[in-house]
Protein backbone atom coordinates (compact mmCIF):
# COMPACT_ATOMS: atom_id res chain seq x y z
CA UNK A 1 0.00 0.00 0.00
CA UNK A 2 1.49 3.66 -0.76
CA UNK A 3 0.84 5.09 2.66
CA UNK A 4 2.95 1.86 4.32
CA UNK A 5 5.90 3.16 2.27
CA UNK A 6 8.09 6.07 3.39
CA UNK A 7 10.97 7.76 1.18
CA UNK A 8 13.97 8.71 3.60
CA UNK A 9 16.45 11.07 2.46
CA UNK A 10 19.92 11.54 4.57
CA UNK A 11 21.20 14.59 4.99
CA UNK A 12 20.73 16.33 1.58
CA UNK A 13 23.17 19.06 0.73
CA UNK A 14 20.89 20.72 -1.99
CA UNK A 15 17.47 21.66 -0.99
CA UNK A 16 16.54 21.76 -5.07
CA UNK A 17 17.17 18.01 -4.97
CA UNK A 18 14.51 17.66 -1.97
CA UNK A 19 11.65 19.76 -4.09
CA UNK A 20 12.71 17.31 -6.78
CA UNK A 21 12.27 14.33 -4.73
CA UNK A 22 9.24 15.32 -3.63
CA UNK A 23 7.80 15.57 -7.50
CA UNK A 24 9.09 12.72 -7.66
CA UNK A 25 7.25 11.16 -5.09
CA UNK A 26 3.58 12.43 -5.44
CA UNK A 27 4.06 11.42 -9.83
CA UNK A 28 4.56 7.73 -8.15
CA UNK A 29 1.91 8.31 -5.75
CA UNK A 30 3.89 8.29 -2.78
CA UNK A 31 3.23 10.71 -0.44
CA UNK A 32 5.42 10.22 2.88
CA UNK A 33 9.25 11.84 2.83
CA UNK A 34 11.35 11.95 5.91
CA UNK A 35 14.55 13.86 5.92
CA UNK A 36 17.33 13.37 8.49
CA UNK A 37 19.20 16.52 9.11
CA UNK A 38 18.78 18.23 5.83
CA UNK A 39 21.57 21.14 5.37
CA UNK A 40 19.54 23.47 3.96
CA UNK A 41 16.30 23.18 4.63
CA UNK A 42 13.21 24.59 4.01
CA UNK A 43 14.16 26.56 1.17
CA UNK A 44 12.49 28.35 -1.32
CA UNK A 45 14.31 25.81 -3.88
CA UNK A 46 12.55 23.04 -2.75
CA UNK A 47 9.31 24.42 -3.55
CA UNK A 48 10.24 25.64 -6.96
CA UNK A 49 11.44 22.26 -7.86
CA UNK A 50 8.66 20.78 -6.63
CA UNK A 51 6.53 21.98 -8.83
CA UNK A 52 2.91 20.56 -8.23
CA UNK A 53 4.01 18.52 -5.09
CA UNK A 54 4.48 21.37 -2.94
CA UNK A 55 1.80 19.19 -0.28
CA UNK A 56 4.30 16.77 0.10
CA UNK A 57 7.00 19.30 1.31
CA UNK A 58 4.02 20.97 3.90
CA UNK A 59 3.85 17.45 5.26
CA UNK A 60 7.44 16.52 5.29
CA UNK A 61 9.29 14.92 8.35
CA UNK A 62 12.24 16.18 9.69
CA UNK A 63 14.20 14.79 11.98
CA UNK A 64 17.42 14.48 13.19
CA UNK A 65 18.55 10.93 13.25
CA UNK A 66 17.72 7.66 10.90
CA UNK A 67 16.65 5.76 14.22
CA UNK A 68 13.55 8.15 14.16
CA UNK A 69 13.34 8.33 10.74
CA UNK A 70 12.44 4.34 10.39
CA UNK A 71 10.90 4.29 13.88
CA UNK A 72 8.16 1.61 13.55
CA UNK A 73 9.07 -0.22 10.21
CA UNK A 74 10.08 -3.43 9.80
CA UNK A 75 11.49 -3.73 6.59
CA UNK A 76 14.29 -1.60 6.11
CA UNK A 77 15.69 -0.98 2.39
CA UNK A 78 19.06 1.44 1.80
CA UNK A 79 19.72 2.83 -1.52
CA UNK A 80 23.27 1.65 -2.65
CA UNK A 81 25.00 2.63 -5.56
CA UNK A 82 28.55 -0.18 -5.04
CA UNK A 83 29.34 -3.52 -3.40
CA UNK A 84 30.66 -2.85 0.20
CA UNK A 85 33.60 -4.61 1.92
CA UNK A 86 30.89 -6.84 3.29
CA UNK A 87 28.45 -7.99 1.04
CA UNK A 88 24.68 -7.58 2.14
CA UNK A 89 21.62 -9.39 0.49
CA UNK A 90 20.79 -7.09 -2.16
CA UNK A 91 18.10 -6.38 -4.69
CA UNK A 92 18.26 -4.47 -7.82
CA UNK A 93 15.75 -1.97 -8.36
CA UNK A 94 12.95 -4.36 -10.47
CA UNK A 95 13.32 -7.34 -8.03
CA UNK A 96 13.30 -4.85 -5.04
CA UNK A 97 10.31 -2.64 -6.21
CA UNK A 98 8.24 -6.18 -6.03
CA UNK A 99 9.54 -7.02 -2.66
CA UNK A 100 8.52 -3.46 -1.38
CA UNK A 101 5.24 -3.64 -2.86
CA UNK A 102 4.79 -6.93 -1.54
CA UNK A 103 5.67 -6.19 2.40
CA UNK A 104 4.11 -2.50 2.37
CA UNK A 105 0.61 -4.81 2.42
CA UNK A 106 0.92 -5.67 5.94
CA UNK A 107 4.25 -3.58 6.99
CA UNK A 108 5.63 -0.30 7.19
CA UNK A 109 8.66 0.45 5.03
CA UNK A 110 11.63 2.45 4.39
CA UNK A 111 13.76 3.25 1.65
CA UNK A 112 16.62 5.07 2.27
CA UNK A 113 18.53 7.37 0.11
CA UNK A 114 21.92 8.92 0.82
CA UNK A 115 24.38 12.24 0.62
CA UNK A 116 24.51 13.37 -2.73
CA UNK A 117 28.61 13.32 -2.70
CA UNK A 118 28.67 9.96 -0.75
CA UNK A 119 25.35 8.24 -0.53
CA UNK A 120 24.85 5.96 2.81
CA UNK A 121 27.58 5.46 5.14
CA UNK A 122 28.57 1.86 5.99
CA UNK A 123 27.08 2.05 9.48
CA UNK A 124 23.77 3.50 7.90
CA UNK A 125 23.67 0.77 5.32
CA UNK A 126 24.27 -2.16 8.01
CA UNK A 127 20.72 -0.38 9.47
CA UNK A 128 19.20 -1.99 6.60
CA UNK A 129 17.68 -5.22 6.19
CA UNK A 130 18.12 -5.02 2.32
CA UNK A 131 20.14 -2.57 -0.36
CA UNK A 132 18.81 -1.94 -3.51
CA UNK A 133 21.11 -1.53 -6.28
CA UNK A 134 19.97 0.78 -9.66
CA UNK A 135 21.68 -1.11 -12.21
CA UNK A 136 23.69 1.80 -13.87
CA UNK A 137 26.14 2.23 -16.40
CA UNK A 138 29.55 0.80 -14.66
CA UNK A 139 31.47 3.10 -16.04
CA UNK A 140 29.70 6.18 -15.12
CA UNK A 141 26.59 5.01 -12.56
CA UNK A 142 25.95 8.08 -10.06
CA UNK A 143 22.89 9.15 -10.08
CA UNK A 144 21.44 12.25 -9.09
CA UNK A 145 19.64 11.44 -5.61
CA UNK A 146 16.23 12.32 -6.81
CA UNK A 147 16.61 10.59 -9.88
CA UNK A 148 17.40 7.93 -7.85
CA UNK A 149 14.33 8.48 -5.52
CA UNK A 150 12.19 8.50 -9.08
CA UNK A 151 13.50 5.34 -10.60
CA UNK A 152 12.92 3.41 -7.46
CA UNK A 153 9.07 4.94 -6.62
CA UNK A 154 8.72 3.93 -10.43
CA UNK A 155 9.63 0.26 -9.33
CA UNK A 156 7.73 0.44 -6.41
CA UNK A 157 4.54 1.92 -8.33
CA UNK A 158 4.69 -0.28 -11.12
CA UNK A 159 5.36 -3.42 -8.46
CA UNK A 160 2.01 -2.20 -6.65
CA UNK A 161 -0.60 -1.63 -9.87
CA UNK A 162 0.91 -4.62 -11.11
CA UNK A 163 -0.45 -6.26 -7.69
CA UNK A 164 -3.38 -4.67 -7.52
CA UNK A 165 -4.16 -5.85 -11.29
CA UNK A 166 -3.25 -9.63 -9.97
CA UNK A 167 -5.48 -9.03 -7.13
CA UNK A 168 -8.55 -7.76 -8.72
CA UNK A 169 -8.56 -10.39 -11.38
CA UNK A 170 -7.74 -12.95 -8.68
CA UNK A 171 -10.93 -12.07 -6.42
CA UNK A 172 -13.21 -12.43 -9.72
CA UNK A 173 -11.76 -16.10 -9.73
CA UNK A 174 -11.79 -17.40 -5.52
CA UNK A 175 -13.22 -15.18 -3.14
CA UNK A 176 -9.86 -15.94 -1.24
CA UNK A 177 -8.24 -13.15 -0.20
CA UNK A 178 -5.21 -14.98 0.99
CA UNK A 179 -2.05 -13.75 -0.98
CA UNK A 180 0.51 -16.04 -2.53
CA UNK A 181 3.21 -17.54 -1.02
CA UNK A 182 5.81 -16.75 -3.70
CA UNK A 183 4.79 -13.04 -2.07
CA UNK A 184 8.23 -12.28 -0.19
CA UNK A 185 11.37 -13.83 -1.71
CA UNK A 186 14.90 -12.94 -0.46
CA UNK A 187 17.35 -13.72 -3.30
CA UNK A 188 21.13 -14.52 -2.31
CA UNK A 189 22.71 -14.12 -5.10
CA UNK A 190 25.74 -17.00 -4.12
CA UNK A 191 28.20 -15.72 -6.33
CA UNK A 192 28.46 -12.40 -5.24
CA UNK A 193 28.49 -13.83 -1.90
CA UNK A 194 31.91 -13.65 0.08
CA UNK A 195 31.54 -16.96 1.77
CA UNK A 196 30.63 -19.91 0.34
CA UNK A 197 27.33 -21.19 2.20
CA UNK A 198 27.32 -24.04 5.18
CA UNK A 199 26.73 -27.16 4.54
CA UNK A 200 24.14 -29.34 5.94
CA UNK A 201 26.31 -31.16 8.11
CA UNK A 202 27.71 -28.04 9.63
CA UNK A 203 24.16 -26.91 10.10
CA UNK A 204 23.90 -30.04 12.08
CA UNK A 205 26.99 -29.27 14.46
CA UNK A 206 25.90 -25.90 14.80
CA UNK A 207 21.91 -27.11 16.05
CA UNK A 208 23.74 -29.84 18.64
CA UNK A 209 25.97 -26.98 20.17
CA UNK A 210 23.16 -24.67 20.29
CA UNK A 211 20.92 -27.32 22.34
CA UNK A 212 23.59 -28.37 24.92
CA UNK A 213 24.71 -24.83 25.19
CA UNK A 214 21.34 -23.79 25.98
CA UNK A 215 20.62 -26.76 28.52
CA UNK A 216 23.88 -25.84 29.90
CA UNK A 217 22.39 -22.80 30.44
CA UNK A 218 19.26 -23.61 32.22
CA UNK A 219 17.45 -21.64 29.24
CA UNK A 220 16.46 -24.98 27.38
CA UNK A 221 14.74 -27.59 29.23
CA UNK A 222 14.62 -30.61 28.02
CA UNK A 223 11.73 -32.04 29.82
CA UNK A 224 9.68 -28.67 28.89
CA UNK A 225 11.02 -27.92 25.71
CA UNK A 226 8.50 -25.73 24.17
CA UNK A 227 9.01 -24.28 20.95
CA UNK A 228 12.39 -23.25 21.59
CA UNK A 229 14.57 -25.60 19.76
CA UNK A 230 11.90 -25.59 16.84
CA UNK A 231 12.00 -21.80 16.29
CA UNK A 232 15.45 -21.35 16.39
CA UNK A 233 16.10 -24.14 13.43
CA UNK A 234 13.24 -22.05 11.74
CA UNK A 235 15.23 -18.90 11.87
CA UNK A 236 18.70 -19.96 11.31
CA UNK A 237 17.38 -22.46 8.24
CA UNK A 238 16.01 -19.21 6.57
CA UNK A 239 19.12 -17.35 7.10
CA UNK A 240 21.02 -19.46 4.85
CA UNK A 241 24.29 -19.40 7.26
CA UNK A 242 27.56 -18.89 5.89
CA UNK A 243 30.93 -20.96 6.37
CA UNK A 244 32.17 -18.21 8.98
CA UNK A 245 28.69 -17.00 10.75
CA UNK A 246 28.93 -20.60 11.87
CA UNK A 247 32.86 -19.84 12.99
CA UNK A 248 31.19 -17.07 14.54
CA UNK A 249 28.13 -18.12 16.64
CA UNK A 250 29.72 -21.42 17.56
CA UNK A 251 33.02 -19.56 18.86
CA UNK A 252 30.59 -17.44 20.64
CA UNK A 253 28.67 -20.25 22.06
CA UNK A 254 32.64 -21.71 23.16
CA UNK A 255 32.94 -18.22 25.31
CA UNK A 256 30.23 -19.26 26.98
CA UNK A 257 30.65 -22.58 28.04
CA UNK A 258 34.64 -21.52 28.83
CA UNK A 259 32.88 -19.13 31.11
CA UNK A 260 30.49 -20.97 32.98
CA UNK A 261 33.08 -23.35 33.19
CA UNK A 262 30.92 -26.59 31.21
CA UNK A 263 32.61 -29.40 29.18
CA UNK A 264 32.30 -28.44 26.07
CA UNK B 1 22.66 -1.47 -29.11
CA UNK B 2 23.20 1.56 -26.72
CA UNK B 3 25.08 3.52 -29.58
CA UNK B 4 21.72 3.47 -31.98
CA UNK B 5 19.74 5.04 -29.97
CA UNK B 6 19.32 8.76 -29.50
CA UNK B 7 17.67 11.16 -27.00
CA UNK B 8 15.60 14.39 -28.57
CA UNK B 9 14.34 17.76 -26.49
CA UNK B 10 12.43 19.77 -27.83
CA UNK B 11 12.08 23.26 -26.82
CA UNK B 12 13.44 22.69 -23.70
CA UNK B 13 13.38 25.78 -21.44
CA UNK B 14 15.27 25.25 -18.59
CA UNK B 15 19.28 24.52 -19.02
CA UNK B 16 19.64 22.46 -15.90
CA UNK B 17 17.17 20.09 -17.14
CA UNK B 18 19.68 20.14 -20.39
CA UNK B 19 22.54 18.85 -17.77
CA UNK B 20 20.33 17.12 -16.11
CA UNK B 21 19.13 14.89 -19.17
CA UNK B 22 22.93 14.39 -20.12
CA UNK B 23 23.55 12.75 -16.65
CA UNK B 24 20.27 10.70 -16.58
CA UNK B 25 21.47 9.16 -20.51
CA UNK B 26 25.19 8.63 -19.25
CA UNK B 27 24.33 6.39 -16.19
CA UNK B 28 22.13 4.64 -18.23
CA UNK B 29 25.18 3.88 -20.88
CA UNK B 30 23.26 6.05 -23.36
CA UNK B 31 25.14 8.95 -25.15
CA UNK B 32 23.67 10.68 -27.67
CA UNK B 33 21.67 14.02 -26.59
CA UNK B 34 19.85 15.99 -29.27
CA UNK B 35 18.61 19.68 -28.92
CA UNK B 36 15.77 20.85 -30.75
CA UNK B 37 15.81 24.84 -30.88
CA UNK B 38 16.62 24.80 -26.75
CA UNK B 39 15.62 28.41 -25.49
CA UNK B 40 19.06 29.10 -23.21
CA UNK B 41 21.60 27.09 -24.34
CA UNK B 42 24.40 26.92 -24.04
CA UNK B 43 24.37 27.60 -20.01
CA UNK B 44 26.37 27.11 -16.96
CA UNK B 45 23.74 25.67 -15.14
CA UNK B 46 23.36 22.74 -17.80
CA UNK B 47 27.05 21.73 -17.45
CA UNK B 48 26.61 21.72 -13.09
CA UNK B 49 23.88 19.80 -13.15
CA UNK B 50 25.38 17.18 -15.82
CA UNK B 51 28.23 16.12 -13.13
CA UNK B 52 30.12 13.65 -14.55
CA UNK B 53 28.07 13.62 -17.68
CA UNK B 54 29.82 16.50 -19.24
CA UNK B 55 30.79 14.90 -22.17
CA UNK B 56 27.02 14.28 -23.25
CA UNK B 57 26.88 17.69 -23.52
CA UNK B 58 30.17 18.62 -25.14
CA UNK B 59 29.41 15.91 -28.04
CA UNK B 60 25.45 17.20 -28.00
CA UNK B 61 23.81 17.99 -31.21
CA UNK B 62 22.06 21.03 -31.73
CA UNK B 63 19.43 21.46 -34.63
CA UNK B 64 16.82 23.62 -35.91
CA UNK B 65 13.89 21.56 -36.00
CA UNK B 66 12.65 17.92 -35.24
CA UNK B 67 13.29 16.61 -38.48
CA UNK B 68 16.71 17.27 -38.53
CA UNK B 69 16.84 15.60 -35.09
CA UNK B 70 15.32 12.34 -36.30
CA UNK B 71 16.81 12.28 -39.74
CA UNK B 72 17.88 8.91 -40.70
CA UNK B 73 15.99 6.85 -37.61
CA UNK B 74 13.63 4.40 -38.75
CA UNK B 75 11.79 4.64 -35.44
CA UNK B 76 10.62 7.47 -33.67
CA UNK B 77 9.16 7.24 -29.91
CA UNK B 78 7.48 10.55 -28.65
CA UNK B 79 7.00 10.98 -24.86
CA UNK B 80 3.36 11.73 -24.42
CA UNK B 81 1.75 12.04 -21.04
CA UNK B 82 -1.83 11.63 -21.56
CA UNK B 83 -3.94 10.05 -24.20
CA UNK B 84 -4.40 12.54 -27.10
CA UNK B 85 -7.55 12.91 -28.69
CA UNK B 86 -7.00 10.53 -31.77
CA UNK B 87 -5.35 7.66 -30.30
CA UNK B 88 -2.07 6.89 -31.14
CA UNK B 89 -0.03 3.18 -30.75
CA UNK B 90 1.18 3.78 -27.55
CA UNK B 91 3.26 1.51 -25.15
CA UNK B 92 3.56 1.93 -21.29
CA UNK B 93 7.27 2.78 -20.18
CA UNK B 94 8.57 -0.94 -19.29
CA UNK B 95 6.96 -2.35 -22.52
CA UNK B 96 8.57 0.60 -24.25
CA UNK B 97 12.01 -0.05 -23.16
CA UNK B 98 11.74 -3.61 -24.79
CA UNK B 99 10.67 -2.54 -27.91
CA UNK B 100 12.98 0.03 -28.59
CA UNK B 101 16.01 -2.28 -26.98
CA UNK B 102 15.08 -5.11 -29.65
CA UNK B 103 14.80 -2.31 -32.37
CA UNK B 104 18.04 -0.79 -31.93
CA UNK B 105 19.78 -3.89 -32.64
CA UNK B 106 19.26 -3.08 -36.46
CA UNK B 107 17.98 0.06 -36.58
CA UNK B 108 18.64 3.89 -35.60
CA UNK B 109 16.17 4.80 -32.68
CA UNK B 110 14.73 8.23 -31.44
CA UNK B 111 13.23 8.88 -28.20
CA UNK B 112 11.58 12.34 -28.31
CA UNK B 113 10.61 14.63 -25.23
CA UNK B 114 9.10 17.91 -25.26
CA UNK B 115 8.94 21.20 -23.22
CA UNK B 116 8.66 21.33 -19.71
CA UNK B 117 5.29 23.19 -19.64
CA UNK B 118 3.37 21.29 -21.95
CA UNK B 119 5.60 18.19 -23.83
CA UNK B 120 4.72 17.84 -27.62
CA UNK B 121 2.89 19.35 -29.92
CA UNK B 122 0.17 17.37 -31.64
CA UNK B 123 2.25 17.81 -34.85
CA UNK B 124 5.21 17.05 -32.73
CA UNK B 125 3.98 13.34 -31.71
CA UNK B 126 2.21 12.63 -35.09
CA UNK B 127 5.83 12.33 -36.53
CA UNK B 128 6.22 9.41 -34.15
CA UNK B 129 5.75 5.82 -34.94
CA UNK B 130 4.64 5.27 -31.07
CA UNK B 131 4.06 7.10 -28.02
CA UNK B 132 5.83 5.90 -24.60
CA UNK B 133 3.58 6.66 -21.18
CA UNK B 134 4.99 6.43 -17.94
CA UNK B 135 2.13 5.22 -15.93
CA UNK B 136 2.41 8.15 -13.25
CA UNK B 137 -0.32 8.83 -10.75
CA UNK B 138 -3.82 9.44 -12.27
CA UNK B 139 -4.20 12.57 -9.77
CA UNK B 140 -0.89 14.34 -10.78
CA UNK B 141 0.92 12.52 -13.06
CA UNK B 142 3.51 15.66 -14.37
CA UNK B 143 6.97 14.65 -14.40
CA UNK B 144 9.97 16.77 -14.70
CA UNK B 145 11.24 16.19 -17.96
CA UNK B 146 14.99 15.21 -17.15
CA UNK B 147 13.21 12.89 -14.56
CA UNK B 148 11.24 11.01 -17.60
CA UNK B 149 14.14 11.33 -19.46
CA UNK B 150 15.64 9.18 -16.90
CA UNK B 151 12.99 6.37 -16.42
CA UNK B 152 12.61 5.53 -20.17
CA UNK B 153 16.54 5.37 -20.59
CA UNK B 154 16.60 2.81 -17.01
CA UNK B 155 13.78 0.85 -18.92
CA UNK B 156 16.04 0.64 -22.49
CA UNK B 157 18.85 -0.11 -20.29
CA UNK B 158 17.27 -3.10 -18.19
CA UNK B 159 15.97 -4.89 -22.05
CA UNK B 160 19.44 -4.31 -23.63
CA UNK B 161 20.99 -5.72 -20.24
CA UNK B 162 18.31 -8.52 -20.34
CA UNK B 163 18.65 -8.81 -23.91
CA UNK B 164 22.30 -9.46 -23.68
CA UNK B 165 22.14 -11.98 -21.13
CA UNK B 166 19.50 -14.03 -23.13
CA UNK B 167 21.39 -13.79 -26.44
CA UNK B 168 24.95 -14.94 -24.35
CA UNK B 169 23.11 -17.79 -22.56
CA UNK B 170 21.88 -19.03 -25.75
CA UNK B 171 25.38 -18.59 -27.33
CA UNK B 172 26.99 -21.61 -24.49
CA UNK B 173 24.50 -23.51 -23.17
CA UNK B 174 27.10 -26.51 -22.09
CA UNK B 175 26.31 -27.53 -18.25
CA UNK B 176 28.27 -25.13 -16.37
CA UNK B 177 28.79 -25.75 -12.65
CA UNK B 178 27.78 -22.14 -11.30
CA UNK B 179 24.69 -22.35 -9.57
CA UNK B 180 21.80 -20.12 -10.59
CA UNK B 181 21.04 -16.97 -8.93
CA UNK B 182 17.46 -18.31 -8.78
CA UNK B 183 18.81 -21.07 -6.82
CA UNK B 184 19.13 -19.33 -3.52
CA UNK B 185 16.12 -17.93 -2.45
CA UNK B 186 14.34 -17.59 0.82
CA UNK B 187 10.35 -16.59 0.92
CA UNK B 188 9.02 -14.56 3.73
CA UNK B 189 5.35 -14.65 3.09
CA UNK B 190 4.32 -12.01 5.59
CA UNK B 191 0.52 -13.23 5.85
CA UNK B 192 1.20 -16.73 6.96
CA UNK B 193 3.88 -16.15 9.64
CA UNK B 194 2.51 -16.64 12.95
CA UNK B 195 4.07 -13.70 14.76
CA UNK B 196 4.67 -10.01 13.36
CA UNK B 197 8.18 -8.67 12.61
CA UNK B 198 10.71 -7.16 14.91
CA UNK B 199 10.36 -3.01 14.40
CA UNK B 200 14.27 -1.32 13.62
CA UNK B 201 13.86 0.14 17.39
CA UNK B 202 13.76 -3.78 18.88
CA UNK B 203 16.43 -4.87 16.52
CA UNK B 204 18.40 -1.99 17.52
CA UNK B 205 18.05 -3.06 21.42
CA UNK B 206 18.75 -6.59 20.49
CA UNK B 207 22.28 -5.44 18.79
CA UNK B 208 23.40 -3.12 21.41
CA UNK B 209 22.87 -6.74 23.80
CA UNK B 210 24.19 -8.76 21.57
CA UNK B 211 27.40 -6.38 21.59
CA UNK B 212 27.51 -6.35 25.75
CA UNK B 213 26.42 -9.75 25.74
CA UNK B 214 29.57 -10.60 23.64
CA UNK B 215 31.77 -7.53 24.96
CA UNK B 216 31.15 -9.12 28.81
CA UNK B 217 32.30 -12.48 27.56
CA UNK B 218 35.58 -11.13 25.85
CA UNK B 219 34.59 -12.85 22.13
CA UNK B 220 34.51 -9.28 21.38
CA UNK B 221 37.20 -6.96 21.99
CA UNK B 222 36.62 -3.43 20.96
CA UNK B 223 39.80 -2.68 20.85
CA UNK B 224 40.05 -4.93 18.07
CA UNK B 225 36.32 -5.87 16.28
CA UNK B 226 37.93 -7.28 13.12
CA UNK B 227 34.40 -7.57 11.27
CA UNK B 228 32.50 -9.75 13.95
CA UNK B 229 29.40 -7.33 15.08
CA UNK B 230 28.97 -6.25 11.24
CA UNK B 231 28.92 -9.99 10.31
CA UNK B 232 26.42 -10.42 12.83
CA UNK B 233 24.33 -7.40 11.61
CA UNK B 234 24.44 -8.59 8.16
CA UNK B 235 23.09 -12.10 9.21
CA UNK B 236 20.32 -11.12 11.46
CA UNK B 237 19.08 -8.05 9.50
CA UNK B 238 18.74 -10.83 6.52
CA UNK B 239 17.03 -12.92 8.64
CA UNK B 240 13.92 -10.53 9.06
CA UNK B 241 13.96 -11.41 12.61
CA UNK B 242 10.01 -11.96 14.09
CA UNK B 243 9.24 -10.08 17.35
CA UNK B 244 9.13 -14.16 19.32
CA UNK B 245 12.86 -14.93 18.16
CA UNK B 246 13.74 -11.09 19.42
CA UNK B 247 12.38 -12.16 23.09
CA UNK B 248 14.50 -15.77 22.78
CA UNK B 249 17.60 -14.50 21.85
CA UNK B 250 17.18 -11.76 24.41
CA UNK B 251 16.35 -14.44 26.99
CA UNK B 252 19.32 -16.51 26.31
CA UNK B 253 21.54 -14.05 26.43
CA UNK B 254 20.05 -12.54 29.99
CA UNK B 255 20.66 -16.19 30.58
CA UNK B 256 24.25 -15.82 30.18
CA UNK B 257 24.70 -12.77 31.62
CA UNK B 258 22.81 -14.32 35.01
CA UNK B 259 25.54 -17.60 34.77
CA UNK B 260 28.57 -15.36 34.45
CA UNK B 261 27.56 -13.10 36.83
CA UNK B 262 27.55 -9.76 35.36
CA UNK B 263 25.42 -6.91 35.16
CA UNK B 264 22.36 -6.91 33.00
Amino acid sequence: MFENIRIVMVHTSHPGNIGAAARALKTMGLSRLVLVSPQDYPNQKAIWRAAGAADILENVQVVETLGEAIAGCSMVVGASARQRRIPWPAFDSRQGGEVVAKQSQTEQVALIFGREDRGLTNEELQQCNYHIEIPANEEYGVLNVASAVQIICYEVRMALVADKLANDQNKDKEPSGTPSPEALRMPINPVRWDERLATSGEMEHFFNHLETTLTQLDFHEPENPRQLLTRLRRLFMRSRLDHLEINILRGAMTAVQKKIGVKR
